[in-house]
């Protein structure tokens, strides 16, 4: 009677929201403290205080009709060209205002950019382990969807098996790095190899293949990392940004879409994602997160806290004999499951009250994810607990 | 290369946003004060004191990892819960929090519902005059659309047209009342055989019918007229609310999405809203937003602005010999164009600095869409223009 995939989509909870469900019956029999969640990727530290006093000094001081009122579509054009601004101050991908979308998050920029790219027939190609809600955007634009993995040994591009699966269909391929959930970041080389892969391909079936660059993991670095601008590297690319985890305002729903001036026809793409944007249903980007944002472009949350989780979390678990690639950025540590089945590991795990969660609903099986965005206090006390799961597997 | 659909979508401006444009132009040509502009629903007026001193609140006490923290995707359960009290408190229509799915305003409301409701082959009916975007909504949802006019004397449903147009396709019709562009309310009456049609239909066609109920206008009436509630009136029924009109909040994008609890398959059609809100990207409606409303409910703007405005632009009009139903709510006034195409109508009204938009865009030919959410000066600046643009026609 009613969409059934809709209805199947409502009805299946995520494996990540399963056990974050677990653990918070858990918590109420034995004590919040005594559960280890690692389940969510849900920033742990709070906005910058910029961000809540910009939002105060505008309730106090910008009239109201005009702080509340409908922005344009794309969004407030001063918030445009200040992100434009920021942009090129940064990079050298020549942005422009007229290419900036303002959208409600990550999520909506996926979703929005699909839906304009698509046309029935396309292919959108994941590379695993990737975000598991890419597979229902893209299927929901009308996509179908292939899937390759990174190597094992870094969670870089696997080109000879990439290269094996673009076809005549292929429409876009979605990149996400920093990644969510191996925390790696794509380096200079890869992307090179990258662009220098799709323009043969394109040249190869006389196609147009886009670059979906997800980038919320973007200031999320450690160690004086880069992280490659993709734009800079291969002109058919669409940024889809979101300041959810950079400022920790996941709740507030706001981020961008960038369409590069280089990308083959990128004014009608750029049509298209506003005509998206209106079909799907998004009038505008919260008109108050818009100007907040304005204000505190280049600032970012203290992730001095992350940094020092992931050093923690990472030297104390390969030191117990876990296996892992060092992450680089975001705040997840991707980790070799002990046994084939990550799901039973995971299972075991929670006999220390450890909630991690598998890798098979990133593509990825064998391996778990585990976010390091929690207090340091909990890490610290979780450890003991790992250590003892992995002494069972030997 | 990109979806045709969307990149027309977002090339093709509408007409009442040309027309805005159009003003902006020609104020900078002769001052802001001497163009009359009448074209968009904005609200003019500014949101109640309790919302800025509520946002400021929430800033100020509630910690940052909690306010701009991801809700549950339906949004939080507290804020649904007060939702839910609000309407059991007002109307019989026996709400639930579980059925309550907060959204991103109006247009994300029935986008979100029309994509849980259409399975390929699925009819939309809209009565005209309506929302132009219902369209775009309900073909990106795979619906195709029917649409029937309501009287013109009085913008009531025209039952024996509407009873020649339901089949067994008919999957949903969308109701806007009040209504935008006529200002009409429907009438307990004109529901009550509504609902007996429908109900007769369903039983003839062995199918379900919902009916979707498109509601930002529902606190902005006059005259103490009372806006019956549709789930009162009919089982397979869904609210969609919005925030942006009654709060004066259009840019900040708060509403919410409710399934009657009577509703045919109620369960797996609140699943289905949670899918499809999913898939189309949204994530979580705004924070900041949500918990705001949680502390507003049952408030409003100072809408005895647009009352004194409606009744001096209503009777100066008709004084002058213009014809119009005088609406009961929202913020327009409708009003039949003294020659035959609107558009010419509306060009001529230029020369008198009068910015009105056609009915066409709205399905209803021969009319003239004039918003009166704008100062009550302009509107007393405008009238002699309207004056002399009638006398044109003597």
């Amino acid at each position: 009677m009613f969409s059934e995939k809709m209805v199947s989509l409502g009805k299946k909870r995520s494996v990540i929201r399963e056990i974050f469900e677990y653990g918070n019956v858990r918590k109420s029999q034995i004590g919040a403290d005594n559960v280890f969640d690692f389940s969510l990727g849900n920033p742990s530290i709070p906005a910058p205080d910029e961000v809540n006093r910009t939002m105060s000094e505008l309730i106090k001081n910008k009239p109201s009709v005009e702080l509340h009122g409908y922005t344009s579509a794309q969004g407030d054009a001063g918030v445009r060209k200040a992100i434009a601004d920021d942009i090129n101050k940064r990079f050298s991908a020549g942005a422009r205002p007229e290419l900036i979308y303002m959208t409600c998050g990550a999520a909506a920029s996926l979703a929005i950019t699909l839906n304009a790219l698509i046309v029935e027939g396309d292919e959108v190609i994941l590379l695993a382990p990737f975000f598991p809600e890419y597979t229902v955007f893209a299927e929901k634009a009308g996509a179908a969807v292939k899937t390759v993995k990174c190597r094992e040994a870094d969670f870089q591009i696997d080109f000879e098996a990439l290269g094996g699966i673009i076809c005549a269909k292929t429409k876009a391929i979605i990149i996400n790095s920093p990644n969510n959930p191996s925390g790696a970041v794509l380096s200079a080389e890869t992307i090179t190899k990258l662009s220098e892969l799709l323009t043969e391909k394109s040249r190869e079936f006389g196609s147009e293949i886009y670059i979906i660059a997800d980038e919320p993991y973007r200031e999320l670095v450690y160690g004086g990392i880069e992280v490659p601008y993709i734009p800079d590297f291969y002109k058919n690319t669409v940024v889809c940004y979101s300041f959810s985890k950079s400022l920790s305002l996941p709740g507030e729903r706001i981020g961008y879409i960038f369409v590069s001036p280089d990308a083959s026809g990128c004014e009608d793409l750029y049509a298209a994602v506003c005509g998206a944007g209106r079909a799907l249903g998004y009038v505008c980007a919260p008109s108050l997160l818009q100007y907040t944002i304005k204000e505190v472009l280049g600032k970012t949350s203290d992730i001095s806290v992350y940094d020092k989780n992931r050093n923690l979390l990472y030297s104390a678990l390969t030191e117990y004999g876990y296996t892992a690639v060092r992450p680089d950025g975001a705040f997840y540590l991707f980790v070799k499951s002990p046994e084939k089945d990550a799901n039973a590991f995971c299972e075991r795990a929670k006999k220390y009250e450890i909630l991690i969660v598998p890798g098979d609903d990133f593509g990825y099986e064998g391996y778990v994810r585990i976010s390091y965005c929690v207090s340091t206090e909990m890490i610290k006390k979780a450890l003991p607990g790992f250590k003892k799961l992995i002494e069972e597997y030997r």
